[in-house]
């Protein structure tokens, strides 16, 4: 048995970015960047008025100065000609400032009258004025490889003037549940038998990790079976199995998986839930051989499958990001395996609390659905008590 | 001017969820349950094994008893007998329990010799046997309808037997910018034109919350453009459009809007950036009309659009989730309008700490996408100092 640490820098030493492609920018949401993104535009444009307002000389912008309207400039129509002495272009939000006028005099600031504005308020130069390039210079480095895309960023790439970005492709996933006793839920279920939860939670999973989830129809315990569906698998970046993984007589996806080159890195690691995890290669491709039990593979995608796809993605892989919170209610010393509990998280006197359910079995998904965040127990953590602080990661998937 | 409270309640008072739809659980990921989820079966669906080991009497299980192995049950494969004193069943993990027994022997206490084991540890009654209905029985409530779906969930659903769900159907939500300025990405600018960046991050502010972003071609700063823009939106359950809401001459969308029976609720908040919000209704289609710069109108959809999205996805509406974090820096005291800052944030001491961005300009997309979080100063709000707590959110679209 290897350590958490220890499996999670084996399953992501291996793994490089996949591939680039050209998206719309309107696809681009959510994905991971594959090239920096440099302004091909400068933002503003040009100097542009942020009021409604007068374009004036500010040597002009006297109390009482009668000023001549010489035009209007609305956002879109730059005024052509230039502003004198005397005289001022009528401006909106967003226009461009003419030739000649250095500040812009707010209408609220100015009264109209026939032919001209009185000033009221005294103009100071460069005021209400947004500098071209004020947020970004042509050139300017507006996102950096790497980044996933959020909203905000999508915007920022637009006013850049991308139609297109280069991001890493989503990182295809093959999945291939396991067992004679699965079914697919609605689908006849065998005496015996019980619906299969993990691929469509996996595939979830997978999604949510921005990759591209490949549902291999399930195989029996066979080892011939589950050779043909791994042959299936060639192709993806990446192959999830789950079941078959104990040390049961029935647990056949080494010896199917052996059939098509399957080299093992790793099988069984020190903790709970999650103990039989297996890990190696098939060819080039990766291959996470997950526990049966829902809770188990639900708990070390999130440990090990998550890193991988994001290492997969472009993004920094790592542990998962753990916080701190005060136990409520204790829990026994811990033994040889580190230990990840289901908890519920509450506000107590403005911090955070974790407090473990009572029961922990790997098989049951309501608790997991309910639960808030993982309590983590490094192997043979001391007895805790109330109040004791316990590192958390919180369950957001 | 109205205050952000009741300009928020009012957008979400009229409004409903929007109808259902079925979707296959595949697809079910991150859409809000329109009903809630009953177990269709009971999980597990009998008693099982939670060992690989062997199904024993536990009045048999003494220390050096010899049992003899009338069988062997794999993971759906049941045995059809039952077990009688001094025999026993091979069973691994999954394996259902045989009639007449009544505990597990691990496989790691027992020692398997020709035709039968030997017993290393004395038996448990009910010992390492997962109990049908353990997790949940037939017709419990697995998950409750208005839930959004996490990858969790759509596990327990399809443990519960579950190939499709009823969710709300995805809120369309037409998106219209407007301005004789604006281009899209990668087209031709105009003079004196600007590259529009609210279409493109607006769709993926829409898609983030779980609507469908139905983005209009742009409309010029033309009541009548206008007005055929906004026609092209009825069926839409939501029109949002930016630009063309501050006092100026040009700003046409009222009076656009007004030829298709645009009924005002209400125009102008006060807030900063996003004073000239509207807001109001076409037909039965609310309105919400935001400002055309940028980061005033991404403020202004974390605020209001955002809640009315979840208003009419079926989820809780009201304002965003704030936190507490501690100023770095100093800020001058609030005027009228409620103040949203952007602002870094980071952790200094175990505790949060928040420092507001030195410029504040609402034209500026840089700094938004670089932003961690907005700092809400309420109306009037005294000056505020280094270690002062404020009021944040958590910018993560």
């Amino acid at each position: 048995m290897i350590s958490v640490e220890e499996a999670r820098a084996r399953i992501i030493a291996g793994l490089a970015p996949v591939g680039a492609e050209t998206v719309g920018l309107s696809a681009a949401h959510g994905r991971v960047l594959a090239a920096p993104v440099l302004a091909r535009v400068a933002h503003p444009p040009a100097d542009v008025s942020a009021m409604d307002g007068y374009a004036v000389r500010a040597v002009d912008g006297i109390v009482g100065a009668q000023l001549r309207v010489i035009g209007e400039a609305p956002a879109g129509h730059p005024f052509g000609g230039a502003v004198g002495p005397g005289e001022t272009v009528r401006l909106f939000t967003g226009s461009f400032v003419p030739a000649g006028a250095d500040t812009i005099l707010m209408q609220e600031n100015a009264t109209a009258g026939p032919g001209g504005i009185v000033v009221n308020e005294a103009a100071v130069a460069g005021r209400h004025i947004r500098g071209r390039g004020q947020d970004f210079a042509v050139g300017d480095v507006l996102l950096p490889a790497g980044r996933r895309l959020t909203v905000r960023d999508v915007g920022l790439a637009a006013a850049g003037n991308y139609p297109w970005l280069t991001v890493f492709r989503r990182p295809r996933v093959a999945i291939l549940s396991t067992g004679d006793e699965i079914s697919l839920p609605g689908e006849a279920v065998g005496p015996g038998g019980i619906v299969n939860s993990n691929s469509a939670m996996l595939a979830a999973f997978v999604a949510a990790c921005g990759g591209e989830a490949v549902v291999l129809p399930a195989a029996g315990d066979d080892a011939a079976a589950i050779a043909a569906a791994a042959e299936a698998a060639r192709g993806a970046d990446f192959l999830v199995t789950t079941g078959g993984a104990s040390v049961g007589a029935h647990d056949l996806v080494q010896a199917g998986l052996g059939a098509q080159g399957f080299a093992l890195d790793f099988w069984k690691i020190a903790m709970r839930p999650g103990k039989p995890l297996i890990f190696g290669h098939m060819g080039a491709m990766p291959v996470l051989g997950l526990p049966g039990n829902p809770v188990s593979a639900y708990v070390c995608a999130t440990l090990f499958l998550a890193p991988a796809l994001a290492a997969l993605a472009g993004l920094p892989a790592g542990a998962p990001v753990f916080e701190a919170a005060r136990l409520l209610g204790s829990l026994k010393a811990n033994d040889v395996r580190e230990d990840y509990l289901r908890a519920r998280l509450d506000w107590q006197d403005g911090g955070l609390v974790a407090e473990a359910f009572a029961r922990q079995d790997s098989a049951m998904l309501k608790p997991l659905a309910g639960a808030d965040a993982l309590i983590r127990r490094p192997p043979f953590q001391k007895a805790l008590g109330d109040g004791d602080v316990v590192e958390i990661i919180r369950l957001v998937l």
